[in-house]
């Protein structure tokens, strides 16, 4: 149960919040990264800029909070197998990696790799997430006895983003990338049986 | 053999070649991506900017050549074993993509994705070059009798460069990259033989 509000719909802040995010999606999508700008999202969001930077010190960050983070909070489920959670595991990652917001904004933000700010959120929320739930599918492996131990868990997350990035954005390859899940994951999980 | 030379040295035309690369590199590594001129370039290289303008259309088809293309020309050589060849193979994308020019181009070059002739010409050199590699090493697989049939090699192609650019760009994990590489080219084997 979510607390009570004033008025029964969402508070205020929560519906600023909202619309930032998805005015910067819009954006994103229409216009692509380098143009984007935080005084854009704030016309297109109907809101000041000053309410943009009490959230995100920078550009930079919006565009990673909209584009990428949030976008998989849901736990992987008990699919009785390794191979079948591996495979859940890859499709969100495919379909995260795949949404036109992410492809607009994934370039711009891997430029801005040496800025110390954007790398420390995207470690701290989406990769800790997936971190986690990779945890959780390896755990559940162990204890049904598919495993003899739990890999390293930043390993196998490596193995599983990793070709669905490069296919996605280094190899450029022409194929629909959820295709590519299902047997990137048999292979992960018959490497990890090995 | 070479043909010769009307001088005895390098023919003046792979001299500006190799000029223009190494001011390339040169700047990449004290400066980034975006900061990075044509005419900064010539200046170091001590050309004219027509010179570069005849062999690369754009600051990123230049930015491209000097930081990814010809960095692993080598072909993989017979070590008797999938696997190690496997490592041999994922060594080089690691050793590759972790060299301070790529580090400071691969970012601004994947903001460029939209750039239609960048990714023509990263899928003609960067791409089909490693792709040949992977190729080369499944087939003496299958010659040795490791593999029933050749797996497709962009499919193994994206499981050895995609956690290795993970790891770097996207995880941005402390750890050295080169002590993964074992790992994953172990895990790799294991997959493509189970």
């Amino acid at each position: 149960m979510s607390a009570p509000t004033a008025r029964g719909g969402r508070p205020r802040e929560e519906r600023v919040d909202a619309a930032i995010l998805s005015a910067t999606r819009e954006l994103l999508v229409e216009g692509g990264y380098a143009g984007l700008t935080v005084g854009a999202v704030a016309a297109r969001a109907g809101i000041g800029k000053a309410a943009i930077y009490r959230r995100y010190e920078t550009k930079q960050e919006m565009v990673f909070a909209a584009a990428v983070h949030g976008l998989d909070l849901e736990s992987p489920p008990d699919l009785g197998s390794l191979r079948a959670e591996l495979e859940w595991l890859t499709e969100v990652i495919a379909a995260t990696l795949s949404g036109p917001a992410v492809a607009g904004a994934l370039g711009g933000l891997l430029a801005d790799m040496s800025d110390d700010a954007v790398v420390s959120r995207m470690r701290e929320t989406f990769v800790a997430h997936q971190r986690a739930n990779v945890t959780a599918v390896l755990d559940r492996a162990v204890a049904r006895g598919e495993l003899t131990s739990r890999p390293d868990a930043a390993v196998v997350h490596a193995m599983l983003l990793g070709p669905v990035f490069a296919w996605l954005f280094v190899l450029r390859e022409p194929g629909d990338v959820r295709g590519f899940a299902p047997t990137l994951a048999r292979m992960a999980a018959a490497a990890l049986s090995a």
